[in-house]
């Protein structure tokens, strides 16, 4: 029990705060030998980074990645893999008014009731600066799934009621990077970042939803009963800030079909074998079954809003709280990486469990 | 890492086959002094079980408990509380089909690619009858609620196309076990039913959602930053057999809200903090704020449905299978009490692990 | 956290009273489609059985395994391999007297101080009789032990003062069954068991120790920094009843070494790297070097002695206790099986690990 | 699973190797609220800290101790505390030899053998710089024992054949930080010192061992089964670089009694409950009984002698090494802010379990 500490056989510890010195972690269990590759390492960061378009918040980070341990002559020397990211352009001043007054829907109320007090300071522990060490494991995980030839794609697949409807089967993944909100279908894109502009004027903000895919995974990764494969995913995407669903394959959708057209038939094509449908998402009895991977997961809209709202303070009586400064008027593009790290991690470590299964 | 146990401080660790001899499990850091109910647990297994209405499967299994360990003087000893439940209904020959031919959307294929090869009798591990040791561990965790007056209630909120769209908070879930699908509205109880029985008579089945509402808990339950109580609630569902989503709060359908619209605006009514809205779902920052736990959980049409169906044969072949025999036609009515249970496994480890937050 | 699992990957939770029903284990993680012999099971636990001499208790218990889940075909199936042994030979009505005093030495005054109350029959969860699921869980990791003919021999080294002092390399650990008391040197194994039932006779008690050797091992197993292959081993021997200390290799002999004497130098012969001498026990910066383990283990005399001590009650006030009826002289030979059985899963647990330490 | 972690609700990660850049951990699951002593801390690895006297190493740190998050105001959050030590002192450039050669009863050969490759500088991770995370974290953890006013003293005993023979009851423990080596009784500190002296002179190292005392202890700590409190004492010390044996209470020597002798009689005294020996060392069935914890670690002489050495090297051809430079002519009086940091942690974590186990 470690409730920063995140995998089994492979396992991320993380620290930091929003306005701390640094944000960091310990990646242990990683298998040795693998050439560490810094600047995929530090891309990944660079998308989950703040101020990298005009749709995601203004707090200027660099977010550069450091190593403290584990690598050596650029590989990984199969000792713990330590990391930190410095936090430079703090605004500890911009504070003052969620030190007294707990903004609705963050987790300011809760930490303060659960630890006594809290580091007020952009959100302390609960920002989600935090997800800096989850994007930095995850890519060190990715090294892993190289190795399978294993391939991760994150997109958005909604904002608000802008919805991209294409089976992702039917998309080309490779574009995904090439626009801001980070969606295949340019014109869908289009639309999506336009609503964005529009709310983030407004001082709102607005949720949205990503879908995930995962290619080339090999048969047998999961583990009965608890551990299964879609378990350990879903769990790892909702302890994503902001996240409130997941759903794999058929998903909520497939709850109002018959099992006879649910059920995904086995055929055989040339060696391989395959499903006429893949309602179950790649995953049979928790267990992977060599067809693709897909999940969607569902953000809420940002919490901070630059409206003022009803509250209550930290002496439990009515106030009103009135942010200003800098928000993200939707989180969805800079969790795409995010999504990304996550995946990777559950199925790396899957793939180093699944190696003492059979002798 | 045990991937059949689930749980930190309060750990249920299970075993078991289809057509092995028994189910069952044992239940680690379940503290002392506490009386044991064991017609409520029986209760909670007959809920479960096979056989108890028309739109389950006939497969009649009595399902009784028996405690083996960590009970003394009817009360626990702070020992590991070990039990079983013998399989008696038992129709091996039923199988020879199973044996050779792998049953689309079971995880029939994904074990013997894993282990090698599999008990294919009734499903062998990877049949729902394993979910009688989280019944068990889940109705032993419940005695830990009962001392915060912490109640877990699960209804089915739709099967197929028939969903009950009224808000948890205007029904009165005291009805939920009026009648056999387990539904608190009457009339849409019906209309499931019938539905069911339709859809059984043809030798298909259908899936459906379940909702779970958790009241009465105590603020601060639930760790950052992975070990965020949603995310363990997620975890816990996503385990049980043929769950597909999880959604929490304003899950799905709060990604198309505006921050302004979403936000859980606190206010104080006599001495209680409450939300006017609680998109939230009773949990911000992964931790509980006091007010109503609730989540929507997804299940999938179960996939032995007596149709002839393509498939492959062990051999990796093209194949076909017919099964024959009893099954359910939806896996909804008889799931209400694992979700109720795995429910209270989560709620009930939080609880113990808090004790330790502050000093 | 389950204070009743022991291990990682391979990882045993057990449960049982010595008054109970039943005492039994689960094990996870034990690789599929390995034939088990469950005869050799049966007969590591006759070594561990009472009344199988006569140096050890009277008490009369059969001891026969039930496999209840996890072997299939006679094969682990890679599910959790359930297992039970009945208690039969109780004599509850012995237990009057304990009941209300606290054995000097036992656990009887602390289970109740941390519980509040305690199953007294007989030790209940502190009673050594719980060591079977131990011998049984270890005797399944013998069987990956085989895979890699890794060899396990524990053997008595001492009672009392009487003290086998060749070295472990010297003797012939085929020997070590050719007696009850299970110490390879014929003569002194003669005296050890004189001593046991002159002080058998005086119904009073003696301590001893045991030495366990493992041979064959593979370089590579253990973990930095904590989970050294010695502090697991010393770990495992620790949890074990009445132990009171652990020592590898040179021990506390060591201690008055100059490093000059105590370096363990390497050398090649044939394609071997071997060391002059082994004062490192097999296991260097934590990790097996393929050097023979040794390590010896210090069992205290045995609690339950057959004369009048004082001691207090229940209420906390001064009383007397007069245990009466069966016990064991010295736990050594008994305890022979445990000591193997607990450094087989030791082992088993890193060489799962170790296969996903390099790709 | 994580090698480098120990613990359980308070788990402690560590990262770092000894030429790295710096050498730090994450201390997870403390207590929010506590108001830190970053002075104890600096202390407690000024203790450590190599430079410090005429018989430790003249490798010269500050080892100053940085804070990186999970303080907030002084105090605790109940976040991971974060830290990190700097590595300044390096000398590379000394590590030629060892980067080909194989150091006898060093990590360097089963580093190699296991990860395929290794950091050799310093020994990488192997090194007993790494013991600087576990002075942090167990300082850290006293800060919980305090609460209850539990005291920890470690001194040495031994140096080679010199040793302490009188018990520590009858030892002014609060002399120990009177002389360098760390023993309380001024006249045998001398001779020790002496020892060493020669010892280094020879460019030769000796063992050692020490003694912890844990005073104040709760009634209650510790978990049966496996989880005893002295197997995770001795698990800890076991993990310390060098350790080869631990003893409890009467240890080895106790073997050597008769039950009668050893059973430690209760009495009440006012209104505590003592026992007239303590030979269980303050442990009974694995849980604290409220009397004193004392237990003995052996060090074995260090491994880096001034000496040429027969040995292999990497190409696993014999060679010969002549290490030059620092080294610690005996490990002891560094060692003993580790050794209490150890049983800090051991008995930090098992007070906040403890908190879970009657409601």
């Amino acid at each position: 029990m470690s409730s920063n500490s995140f995998g089994q056989l492979l396992k991320l510890t993380t620290y930091g705060e929003s306005h701390g010195t640094s944000i960091g972690g310990i990646l242990d269990g990683f298998p040795s030998g693998i050439k560490i590759n810094t600047q995929f390492i530090q891309q990944q960061l660079t998308r989950r980074r703040p101020g990298q378009s005009k749709i995601t918040t203004s707090r200027n980070e660099l977010d550069k990645i450091i190593f403290l341990s584990g690598i050596y002559d650029n590989k990984s020397t199969g000792t713990p893999i330590a990391f930190s990211v410095q936090n430079s352009n703090q605004r500890s001043s911009d504070y003052s008014d969620i030190a007294q007054n707990y903004r609705p829907s963050h987790a300011d109320f809760t930490y303060d009731q659960k630890f006594g007090f809290r580091d007020f300071r952009g959100g302390g522990r609960s920002s989600a600066r935090t997800t800096i060490s989850q994007v930095v494991g995850g890519s060190l995980a990715q090294h892993i799934l190289w190795k399978e030839k294993i391939e991760i794609y994150a997109y958005t697949s909604s904002v608000g009621n802008i919805e991209l409807k294409t089976p992702y089967s039917e998309l080309d993944l490779s574009q995904i990077e090439n626009n801001i909100i980070r969606c295949p279908d340019e014109k869908i894109a289009k639309n999506m970042i336009s609503y964005i502009e529009t709310i983030k004027a407004e001082g709102d903000t607005v949720g949205g939803t990503i879908t995930c895919v995962i290619k080339n995974i090999p048969i047998g990764l999961g583990e009965p009963v608890f551990e299964k494969l879609n378990a350990r995913l879903g769990f790892a995407m909702l302890g994503i800030n902001a996240v409130k669903g997941f759903e794999i394959g058929s998903g909520f959708n497939g709850t109002v079909l018959k099992g006879s057209e649910h059920n995904d038939i086995f055929y055989k094509q040339n060696n391989d074998i395959k499903t006429r449908t893949n309602f179950s998402g790649g995953i049979q009895g928790g267990i992977s079954n060599g067809q693709d991977i897909y999940f969607k997961v569902a953000f809420k809209p940002v919490a901070t809003i630059l409206k003022k709202q009803e509250t209550i303070n930290k002496q439990l009586e009515s106030s009103t709280i009135n942010p200003k400064g800098r928000h993200d008027p939707c989180v969805v593009p800079r969790a795409i990486p995010i999504v990304e790290a996550m995946a990777a991690l559950v199925v790396a470590d899957f793939y180093l469990i699944n190696k003492s299964r059979k002798l």
